[in-house]
């Protein structure tokens, strides 16, 4: 087994080397103290031996090679810029040189997904997927996907998510085969689902079902640093060229060897000991569903009815029928169980676990719902919603020339205007109004239950939003 | 003084708080070891109390303003996707809206640059600098600006370099007048140049010089990590809110806390101990310049004639005049005296100091730099060249559609074709060549020269490039 990066980098960076190079602070904890439990003296940039994460022809591309071999791409290419650099590349890539492309996209993307399909002035479709009762959004269908590449053809590009940020796993093989049918690439957004498809232990990963392009988030499930990810390529829909040249763009021409160095001790450690490191996770993944199944007040979301696949690592936790609201539920896990979760919403919370958890975490978490369950009231809250129950009224093309006149206003004057920007909520980043959509009183009696609740809601500065002249 | 961001997080990931959020090593650097000499302990998500980078208002914000103080910005923008991720956002910012826009950029321009007008659809004029005798692009000077403006008084945008990989410092106050007086914004690529305007140790800064963006590298000469950057923003030409939705654009929406840690740290210890740390910085860097101008054989470049201010942080050590090339210095270097330069032309090296150097390390440079000289003989290189001696000839626009039909084709077939790519070095990664200029025999025998020389240098794949059909 041949060294890893982070190994190589703390042996030269226990020699004697002079650095002469970027960057500036030099290694010197001493002066700059705050710089050494940041990872500061490992931090160098590409000297002889240590390649170009940016054009890769040693170590990074061994690196990569090994990602490829476990996952089953093609190629895959790191990124120190997250999915959302990543997704950026990718769809560039896909549309580079197209007049007006077309691009379906599911409505419950990733702000990144809407970026991208903006950069390139692509025209955007909608795949709207369903609501579950606890108003976040569920899986794409092959049949949706179908009928929109019917209606059309001329699709260069089609973008779901899955899994989502609450585990929602469409069916991405069936949905592959429509879009070839139709020659069309499929690029899934698997931010959250790195972990799929590695040694059988979870729910295949797109890689292998067919998607031309997976972007995993290597941070968000497997133990790299945050702000890592990995973009997989399979499939001749796909130049992989064009590609590489596209990641060049989008992330720094300084990567960190921080960020760079942690993906590659993933991807290592996976290769290693993989198999038994999710095996463990996913065993005790497995016992605390079963402990939470047995949930009275709060409800554990599951995929009860088999219309799409679940990610376990993700627990989605309902406070619908308790005397509590989700960020309720987050503040006491918080404040008494010393427990953060990752998201709160009105009536749930989700709570992530990642392949460092042990039984101890896991347990601990348990308990304290658990607990909390046993403790608080039966009631059914009355204002059960964080996503918008519906998507808004599509009016206008978010490419329309107009959206570049538009005017700033404050969100409370803005009902019946069309919006020339995003609202979103963060986490998860989906936005609740696009561009081109407009703004109705339902939309702003949500944004503002969502604000009373405690739950950060990003538009243009604070309280203001862009709509049509 | 208020607690650093880096010091909080210590504080907090020390604590007992259970992570059941991303990221998903949850600081178990147990499982995963290479973790740990990253700064894995630190590297948390946007969890309660702990700001968005991406949408800054608290310990964020609070860092941002001692940062625009610092340097004297009406607002300042944080990277963690480096200089690259911020010029793109900062070109959209200015461009974005605009049809066909005209951007003025110098020729010596780094490839993210390029990148960035090139993703906008905007024309590209060039400003050609003049280049030293030892080949490297030098400064822009005001009388270009003003011809090129009033030949094109549309102009949207006009950036230049400042300073220059090199050290060389342009004439930021007059072009920024002339700029102006066309009521068009500058924008400063000043990623090698985040030490100046400080506490006036170094030259001024473009930041106070009348530039509208100032991007400048953190991790180049300050104490930061690497791919860390800042947006510096001033005057009414730019909108700052359209550039804080671009920067949201161009880096990941899961920022890396290690990285942005270290920028609030580097801004802190500024604050608080820069003047000491700059003042005794430039102290060495003085006396070392001393040494090395009595250098016999090896010739240290400097601004002789005055017809620009030169960035002393950046030693340029030219063997036109002794029996070695440039590559051929830095492989004594590193072999006989564990040094490691920044960067090995055919007839050059560029050394790069910061604010880590010590009396130590220049002096252990100094003196191998002397002993080399020393031992050297004088001799005449007849291959001096590493940037090209003439920029190639433009004959077509980058933005021409017959760039997206273009043909991959080996570079020794390229002759009289028109490139529809960029061919660069890296370092420093400013094209030899960019789409739509005729590759000729000069230039191809630069290439070869170049990679004969052991220079990296990047076209598409290997040894390939495209070309107009």
């Amino acid at each position: 087994m041949s060294k890893s990066i982070a190994e190589k980098l703390s042996e030269y960076t226990d020699s004697d080397y002079l650095p002469m190079h970027m960057p500036g602070h030099k290694r010197n904890i001493f002066d700059f103290p705050y710089l050494a439990p940041l990872g500061g003296k490992l931090d160098i940039t590409e000297i002889y031996g240590f390649d170009n994460l940016n054009h890769p022809s040693g170590i990074f591309e061994e690196s990569e090679r090994i990602a490829s071999e476990l996952w089953g791409a093609e190629h895959s290419f790191y990124s120190v810029n997250g999915s959302s650099g990543a997704i950026l590349a990718s769809v560039r890539a896909v549309l580079l040189g197209k007049k007006l492309p077309k691009v379906l996209l599911s409505r419950a993307s990733h702000k990144s997904v809407y970026n991208a399909v903006e950069l390139c002035g692509a025209r955007a479709g909608y795949l709207t997927p369903e609501l579950s009762s606890f108003a976040f959004p569920l899986s794409i269908t092959p049949d949706d996907v179908e009928r929109e590449l019917r209606e059309n053809p001329d699709t260069s590009l089609v973008i779901i998510t899955s899994p989502t940020y609450e585990g929602v796993i469409s069916d991405v093989r069936s949905i592959a085969t429509v879009c070839h049918r139709y020659g069309v690439p499929l690029m899934v957004d698997s931010a959250h689902g790195a972990h799929l498809g590695l040694f059988g232990v979870f729910d295949e990963s797109p890689v292998t079902c067919g998607a031309e392009i997976t972007v995993q988030s290597l941070h968000k499930t497997l133990p790299s640093l945050t702000q890592t990810a990995v973009v997989h390529v399979c499939g001749d829909l796909v130049d992989f060229e064009t590609l590489a040249e596209q990641m060049r763009v989008f992330q720094s021409s300084s990567p960190s060897y921080l960020l760079s160095s942690s993906i590659d001790g993933a991807v290592r450690i996976l290769e290693n000991h993989g198999k038994r490191l999710l095996a463990d996770w996913k065993y005790e993944l497995d016992s605390i569903w079963e402990r939470l199944h047995g949930l009275k007040k709060l409800h554990l979301f599951d995929a009860d009815d088999g219309a799409f696949a679940l990610d376990r690592s993700k627990l989605v936790i309902s406070t619908e029928n308790a005397a509590m609201s989700g960020t309720e539920l987050a503040e006491i896990l918080r404040d008494k169980y010393r427990i953060e979760v990752e998201m709160a919403s009105m009536s749930y919370i989700t709570a992530m676990s990642g392949i460092g958890d042990t039984h101890d975490t896991l347990s601990r978490f348990a308990d304290a719902v658990k607990e909390i369950d046993r403790d608080t009231e039966t009631a059914k809250r009355t204002d059960v919603l964080s996503f918008p129950i519906r998507i808004p009224k599509y009016v206008m093309s978010a490419s329309d020339e107009r959206m570049y006149e538009a005017e700033m206003i404050s969100l409370d004057m803005a009902e019946g205007r069309i919006s020339a920007s995003y609202v979103y909520a963060y986490p998860p980043g989906i936005p609740l109004i696009v561009p081109g959509e407009l703004i109705d009183r339902d939309l702003l009696d949500v944004i503002s239950k969502m604000k009373r609740s405690g739950i950060n809601v990003y538009s243009c500065g604070k309280d203001h939003v862009k709509v049509i002249k």
